[in-house]
């Protein structure tokens, strides 16, 4: 019912993460009906994309052409806190807050041991060397609130803890206009752990 | 906080249908962190659809390589019943359905004054041609049920009549597998309207 090239596009399309078939089929008559510079420049960003990005030397963020992100090759960041995350969107979400100003190290995943992932596969050993050699004050491991890695957490907080200085994660509890009643048991349960007294 | 390859892609792809900002962002990351052959795969089906993509000369359906499409090439169909449909997808649908036999005739659109969309913008005029010139017995106007498409049946009925063929309108009715007491007021009146005898 389809000719070639739109069955090979829909099922392109269909691969994206989040993309069910009819989406695809969406996206793909989408394309075909747009201009053919409109269409082109999306089948271009693609090729862009894989062709200039590299990984940051220092940190693994995503870069352009070989050196470093512009976090690192920033020199108004503070040196001494690394914030330790799982992947380069996570560093996104921190940099949207406006309330960070140190510097990244990109793990690029979790440790999963069933999937096959371990220390290794990790930036883990870049993440030492680092701290031994560029004055760090603090690592805050900026984990996502789940098992994975929390255990990936307590493995690097066993690694780091021996280089004398602060080893921090983030604080987990209600997110703000969250509500109490809809709160599940977990979080709340962190949230009562991780009280704090009132400035009165 | 993104190079600027990865911000030009997150623009391009939130262009898609359907893609917010977040999906947008996520498959951009997606397509940073698969394989350079994987993604490139996606940006040169994109080309490969504009390049190769044409319409059918008869019915306007997608075809490939300037000639007929797959439906007007098959000499098995059914020459004398011709189903209008707005767009190439519909002709999916119904060809799913495994029970027309004939040929389609893609209009490319639906009449919508306030958009500036009438006839001309439309395939009326080869529509008419053809029935005039194909030995015509009915024309199926196969009408998404809204507005807009009632009123384009209505214009189309208005021109065909005339011929002497049959015109014919898709039923409207529940749905197979609704619930009579979720079904709309307008659903529910049509199917009504449209009631059959029972064959005891």
């Amino acid at each position: 019912m389809y000719t070639a090239p739109l069955r090979a596009l829909i099922d392109e399309l269909g691969r994206l993460p989040g993309v069910g078939p009819k989406s695809a089929q969406r996206m793909a008559f989408h394309l075909l009906r747009v201009p053919t510079e409109d269409a082109l420049r999306l089948a271009d960003a693609i090729v862009a994309v894989k062709e200039r990005t590299t990984l940051c030397t220092r940190c693994f963020n995503v870069a352009e052409g070989g050196g470093m992100c512009a976090v690192c090759s920033d020199e108004r960041r503070d040196v001494t806190v690394t914030c330790v995350v799982e992947d380069p969107r996570d560093i996104v979400a921190v940099e949207r807050t406006g309330q960070f100003k140190g510097r990244y190290h990109v793990l690029q995943g979790a440790l999963n041991p069933l999937e096959g992932v371990g220390p290794e596969q990790l930036r883990v050993k870049e993440l030492l060397q680092r701290v031994d050699e560029e004055g760090t004050e603090e690592v805050i491991l900026c984990t996502n609130p789940n098992l994975e890695w929390e255990a990936t957490a307590m493995y690097l907080a066993k690694l780091l803890t021996p280089f004398g200085f602060r080893v921090t994660k983030l604080a987990s509890g209600l997110p703000v206009g969250g509500d109490l009643e809809y709160a599940d048991e977990l979080t709340l349960g962190r949230a009562l752990e991780g009280r704090r007294e009132l400035d009165a």
